[in-house]
């Protein structure tokens, strides 16, 4: 199995910055140098590279995908997450990040966040460096 | 040329399992451990990572890009096909997946689906492993 | 550091083709087979691969993107810019392509854009091979 870690969501939809166990992650690995692929093994749940400073810009994110995609809404998927599969489906569960050194390179506002949208739940993320 | 394989879609908007090719190619390929990049080479057709054990979370999928970006609305492009355009850049035309010991590592429900915009058609997948 | 380049953008949206910049980073780093990994190092800005042909069907995404995520809309972030955040969560800050005799691998119709969301700006655009 590939490297891998856990992430506790705390509501219904949530973005939870995950920087810090990816770095870790990739310093275990001893590898320096290289390109870093995150998956996200889950259908109700994604990844997303934005701003960390403030908070408030998560919040716009979510508000914004649950206005466009709102839980209740007609769907077909009768599982109560349809919204969910579908906000997944936006956002994308793959990210390839760039390694040199032995660390993330980020611009300096980024950070990357798990994109939780059938919580709360715990959840997984794999690294393959 | 990269490994590639044709997939047949069936209406405008379709999307098609294509894990087990995928696989496949990983297969034939005699790797066993790494990243396999899938890459969409066309402009009206994408790729999702999504729930494969109910169809309807496909069609909810499509059904909300339809409401959200309809066939026709005073786009400029005129060749009738600018919604199709405009979800290949929503949902994105490459994915990284993760290999071990041979085998795709993908989440209990996720299959990885060829997203047709602008079908029916005839399109390719091509794959680096 | 990873190589880069610089990309001027000429409107608070934008889209920019940068395919030539990204294969003369790869004709220059002498590899000819593999993945390039491009990492928009933004948070305001993404990246989205689509038809170069047109300028209308940038103009259409750009459009869209504009009415579905509009400038002004009640955000919480309160710097002016959370429609540009929110927008880049949408269509991403990384790609993965592939390489094959020192050439990317495109379609017919497919170019690269770098996606100015909060502009214009001079931004820089990271490339690993």
């Amino acid at each position: 199995m590939p490297r891998s870690f856990h992430v506790k969501t705390s509501a219904r939809t949530d973005m939870v910055d995950i920087t810090a166990q990816i770095q870790a992650a990739i310093s275990e690995s001893g590898k320096s140098d290289g390109v870093c692929t995150v998956f996200i093994p889950h259908t109700t749940a994604g990844i997303v590279i934005n701003e960390g400073a403030d908070p408030d810009v998560c919040n716009d994110i979510l508000a914004k995908l649950n206005e466009m995609v709102p839980p209740d809404a007609g769907y077909q998927h009768t599982e109560g997450n349809a919204d969910s599969h579908i906000k997944t489906a936006l956002v994308g569960t793959t990210a390839s990040l760039i390694v040199e050194n032995g660390r993330l390179v980020l611009g300096t506002w980024q950070k990357i966040f798990f994109c939780e949208f059938d919580g709360p739940r715990s959840r997984q993320v794999y690294i393959k460096i």
